[in-house]
């Protein structure tokens, strides 16, 4: 922590700052500037230090935290990547696996079909939802416990493993058992409670970015996990909200290369809740795949327009088998050496 | 839904339309506009037009939602305020109860100092976590469970009515027995499962708006509690994100009587999450009494500089017990009507 | 500036750092902690030290900036508060100074009687725009020159102090001669070009917030008027876009305070365009005044239905008379000591 | 516009909408739902109706506004892509021209440097500020007029077409000379005086998007070109700003194929000044060429340790040169139709 003292203070100020600091057994260190004194706060051992401790002293123009307090999701706790495997996909291994599927099950017929195509366009890894965080109560809320036998006949008919989203504890417990992956939506990013339950799972887990939440707070709700032994964590970027009017939220592909300089967990991308309009899923999907990500996540629907939950952001067959064969091209294209 | 079409859309374009919302059993009507044809789209029951339906048809322009998606919560199905109680205090009835109290119990004698501190200044209801969402899983995650007897022992000693909030279901229902009313924090406005589970309970609940909550979201999510039963619902606006750095949130007092328009629930303001430094909370907390909401929520802290979670936005006794006079003052002033 | 080496940054990388920033003229001074060590690097003189010469260097995790880059408009500099006057009127002085009148100057009858108005009910200066910023180039543009006669006839009649905006130098050269004082909008808080203009003049400046600007940004734009000679300076808040769809702006109070601490310039707000909407510029007015602002600024309209700009947020005669009484209890009533 | 009522609103409150809706010569049209009203009100001729006539008229719910505000940059007036031509280079004829050169020139050597780095890797078009909108007055603000010089000889030794930006109407004045496209910068996409400026030139101008615009915003603000006479406009997307603090603006991608749809101007992408960080430039700038913009810009530096001006942004020749041969390949790509 850096306290910058005002230009104004006096030598009794700066002395309390210090005082204070050895008291909590943190390490000040005075650096005098041309007209103002800084003191840099240290701390001796792995805690945070506590801002409370010095906010609102005498003397005190501002306070800056230096430390970042993610720690075992950090790439300095861990330089090389962590493989993350879902069935036998891996992510993080320098490739862009594709999970493709509706938003919500609805019936064993719809899913199969849509699985079917997916996997035949190239996608390794299915998705569904059964439990839907929708913010109607009187939307389409999913399938629940109903859909288990329809994700199994799934993955049985294609091969493909499965991804699924839980909204508490209660839906993890049931999903644990029947999925390959499970995903915590933006909406849960912060559901600390679940984030603990998921850390005790040995299922991999896909973390969604919060709708409004920095990279920092995205690494902390991952530590939340990592904390309780499971390390199998995709990070999943899937827009923010801004002012904008024209798209459901904005992608920020920024994040996926800054995220992957600090962590050392893979990073993936779903365009389609981003744009929430199809005609948008198609360049961004492409805009995503030249940032190399380690995946992609993509709604596809085999009727969009008779979809009981975002039929409007949800690419035809057609317009998926496409997207494929350019995501893939645009990847390796990006990712050349010379 | 109104559909608005191209300049250029075809009759047939327009028939198709046409077609299809009847197939789906809506109205629809035609709006023949000097060089474009719009089309309102209305329903015939009580379910909400599906978007999926029409996007993507040929000749569209732009569609329009125009039904709000709440209807329990809305001041259209009852016109008078609801009047929700916690204990013996009325929210909703033109008046603003004051909940204070520290962000987290740290212990009984911190939080008995503290109960007697913001009674004596006037509050009626006390705060104070045991189970706390903290960004970082190192951080103090609140008394939990062993904090429970101390609830009892403020409600015992001071009279004052108790408020804490619950991370999860697990919670709820520990704290239903014990709490006077639950409050769900903004990192959970959309966990879905909290919400239903609170909208079975007889308890009170104060639902803090999400960080990047639209006004609609925010209904949606009360629509979620009242629907299961239970209409004790207070709305808390506590500031939303912002690409400000000066302020943590920015306190949104716009909101407050917007919302009160809109539904028949009481709206408080809590200007200390909003503001995240004591040196704003004391403003804003006038200007928040300002807007005539329903109730304020204040942070205070026997000793701000040794709390173990959000010292910084706490106010100190003195702070309070002054902020308490004007902003009651002010509160009845700004609703003069002459 | 600080600069953060990364955990496994060499001595060599270290030393790297050190001599280039000799090399600079800086002075570097390295910060030992437990596992990583910090660089601050100091500056001998005035100058702002150059991210660029640092950024990208290897060992390096992350620079912070410690340094406000604004000096004229700092409080540090100059520690009572500057006064502003607009014709008789003080800013700056534990006041709260009221600015009102319609948007747009329409036609002579219409600006005298809306003055007339504001006047009685206590306004001391009128405002009401000749050159129009609008969205559109089809939208009403204001009466330019035309109306200048219109502005000398207010004064004359009411003897109220006459305020109107500048979109551009040419404007700026225009109105010099005939206005009390010179708004700069929002949307040119960062043209440059008439800061440097409204620098070299003797007429006070009121400077709008930049819908998106930060403060600091905002405080940079004064003191590029402030840095040609000009230190009558007036900062106005007045609403910042987020992502909220129920009000045309978020007014951002905790900025008030925040900004009288960093300056010694006066801070007024203008609830009318953060609303955008009526029903929302009077709570918004009185939360305004209960932040204590050195003054306010109102939209007013004698025909508000009429109105050719901005009809929607300007208040009846008859809210503004109700406001004006209770904004000024307000305000004395934030401000009691005891 | 589209006038929504409430439930309660009674025949009369209806009529009266009716009345003053035909007073101003507009087309009312009413719907009748299961159980609201709403009434379409339609113009007769080309003006926007006045929200003002209408708002807070009694037993109004809502009014939503239908119509787009602009007429001569949309897709609707003109169907075919409008090519503008900078020099001999061609934007808007589906091929993506790239613009590249230092943020300021500093000196004849750098500029001539940089130019020939740029060309030989595949730029076409030179860009380079003498006059540089900076945050600080105390920032390098360009070389002014004295550049000029420097322009006329990079355009004759190179064969390059030259982009430089105009910050007020002299500067425009000076620079329609010299220049072979004017650049109007983001924080002035709303100084209306210097757009209508714009509006009377015969250069090609070059528009940013506002940091905060909405697309409409955007669009509008090229109206007040196109409105004076002057087609030949090409759309910048340059980041927009958010609450994300890992880079300096979010880039907003989705908009690129929003904007051509809605208008026949050409959209290119600028990822250097969003980025604000050299890391984030190279995976943005694929990521832009994904999305199939009609140009790039990008910032390149000889030395981006030395740049005077957002060096920290700035590529090093080698990296553009890589850049340049993966872009191309990607737009290719992106574009394939089978």
């Amino acid at each position: 922590m850096l306290i910058i003292m005002k230009k104004i203070a006096t030598k009794k100020q700066i002395q309390n700052i210090i005082i204070i600091a050895e008291e909590k057994n943190y390490k000040p260190h005075i650096i005098s500037g041309k007209d103002k004194v800084s003191i840099a706060i240290l701390n001796n051992n792995n805690e945070i230090i506590n801002l409370s401790n010095f906010l609102g002293l005498d003397g005190i123009e501002e306070i800056i935290p230096i430390t970042k307090s993610y720690k075992l999701v950090s790439r300095e706790i861990k330089q090389d990547n962590t493989i993350v495997k879902i069935g036998n996909v891996c992510f993080g291994d320098n490739s862009m696996p594709v999970i493709a599927g509706p938003c919500a099950i609805e019936s064993k017929q719809q899913a199969l079909e849509i699985a079917e195509i997916v996997k035949k366009a190239g996608a390794v890894i299915f998705r569904g939802g059964l439990f839907k965080p929708r913010s109607s109560p009187y939307s389409f809320q999913g399938l629940g416990k109903n859909g288990l036998k329809i994700l199994i006949k799934i993955r049985k008919e294609t091969g493909l493993a499965i991804v699924t989203e839980a909204m508490d504890i209660e839906n993890f417990n049931i999903l644990e058992e029947y999925a390959d992956a499970i995903q915590i939506g933006a909406r849960n990013m912060q559901n600390f409670s679940l984030l603990k339950r998921a850390g005790k799972s040995l299922k991999p887990i896909i973390l969604k970015r919060g709708m409004c939440a920095t990279l920092q707070e995205w690494l902390m709700a991952a530590e939340y996990i990592i904390n309780k032994g499971n390390n199998q964590i995709i990070l999943c970027e899937r827009g923010i909200r801004t002012f904008v009017k024209h798209s459901r939220n904005t992608l920020d592909l920024s994040v996926v290369n800054t995220a992957k300089q600090e962590t050392h967990l893979p990073v993936i991308v779903d365009p389609s809740h981003a744009a929430g309009i199809r005609d948008q899923v198609i360049p961004l999907a492409l805009a995503s795949a030249a940032v190399r990500p380690d995946g992609l996540m993509i709604e596809v629907h085999n009727k969009p327009n008779e979809a009981l939950s975002d039929g409007a952001q949800s690419l035809f067959p057609n317009q998926f088998k496409t997207l494929m064969k350019k995501a893939k091209a645009i990847y390796s294209l990006a990712g050349k050496t010379n």
